[in-house]
């Protein structure tokens, strides 16, 4: 067991879609659990801890994300450090990561990572016997520390880059229907969008391949389906000419 | 003066333009100042330091950027953490750090921040005064500790952004020419653009008005002058409909 720096922490976002919603990864905090008090009282936090002294953040992240939820493999990516003197100021708060890591704990910079992954049975399973659980964005309520905060800003960022990054398609079966894409913009977006402009945009992208294929077993007329090309996109940035947008 | 935190540090990327070329901020570190060794030797570093416990983050940035360079009113933007164990790891740089502060520096994680503005007169004394310089980026060789990483990192995040904002318009006239737009962009990007395609896309843009006016006093046959609408461009994200690319 290497030794765990009280200065610097890292939190995770994971943010999940389960062919429906948008669903978010949080661990049950029993805060009272050394005060003598009521055991059965918690609340819910993202997965976070301090990093070790030998550790670089990324890894810091992998590894406190596995510890905590058993998940494995996730690509995370910092998106935001979150520093304010004030940010774990509670007592509730203070005194939970005091006990629970026998640490001097007084200021914590924490580096925020984030992730979008779909919620299969290898990802529901690990999460459930760690006591975490996935839990509807629109339902979240106050979080503990400042993570309501910290996943507000990482759900934003999530949505801005949409614009400018297809970053949900590998949520998606290989050969998706532009109604199954636009759906997933909707739910990470949480809100509709206009049929027809999206299909124009969809019909635009030439990294959208339509395929000589359309979907099958469906009760209505069936759509044609479409592969996300990989290659094509990645050279976007090699023939970027002064604009996207 | 605050007790500073030997864990958490800042640094600042300040991009400057000066109209024809882009260029970075940076001061010159004479290291071997502690050593009884050549006072004249020197290498390069951004401006950054330690943060004080009692201020957050986006604070520290400002506060160091003008105690080191005189600048202020700067808008700073985190855009990435620092922090492998070995990013400080180099006899020189650990020594000058532990006696420039008088700390027992050990491992310390950065928060980097950048900003890229138009280097003016009010710009360029104050710099001037403090040891501190605008370079040229193509220019810039081996920096202290890892900010020639820093530097690499901040560079390709505003060629990234400027695919999809259009960042350096507060650098441009009010009211400016298609050419200057490019020539700007070209600049940031270190490579020649399409001026059919690049002018198409400006065209396209709705927050970059077309004025009933012409440049004047040039040789050349005048030009007609665009203006920049903020109001357009952040309309942007209610109108989004799923893809801007």
């Amino acid at each position: 067991m290497q030794e765990l720096n009280p200065h610097i922490s890292v939190d995770c976002v994971i943010f999940g879609f389960d062919g429906e919603k948008l669903k978010v990864l949080l661990l049950r905090r029993q805060y009272n659990q050394f005060n003598g008090g009521n055991n059965q009282e918690y609340d819910y936090k993202l997965p976070g801890d301090f990093i070790t002294d030998e550790e670089d953040l990324d890894s810091a992240a992998s590894r406190v994300l596995h510890e905590l939820t058993g998940l494995s493999d996730i690509y995370l990516q910092q998106f935001y450090v979150f520093g304010s003197p004030a940010r774990i100021s509670s007592e509730r708060d203070l005194n939970w990561l005091r006990k629970t890591t026998g640490l001097p704990v007084e200021r914590v910079v924490t580096v925020a990572y984030y992730s979008l992954i779909k919620i299969d049975e290898s990802r529901r399973e690990p999460a459930e016997k760690n006591n975490a659980g996935w839990f509807e964005i629109s339902a979240v309520r106050e979080l503990a520390f400042d993570h309501t905060d910290i996943l507000k800003k990482g759900l934003h960022n999530l949505r801005t880059k949409l614009q400018y990054e297809p970053v949900g398609v590998q949520l998606l079966p290989e050969k998706f229907t532009i109604r199954q894409l636009q759906n997933l913009y909707e739910v990470i977006l949480g809100r509709e969008l206009d049929n027809r402009n999206f299909r124009k945009k969809v019909l635009k992208a030439d990294y959208l391949v339509a395929l000589d294929e359309k979907e099958q077993g469906v009760a209505h007329k069936p759509a044609r389906l479409f592969r996300f090309d990989r290659k094509l996109y990645d050279d976007r940035f090699n023939r970027f000419e002064g604009f996207q947008f």
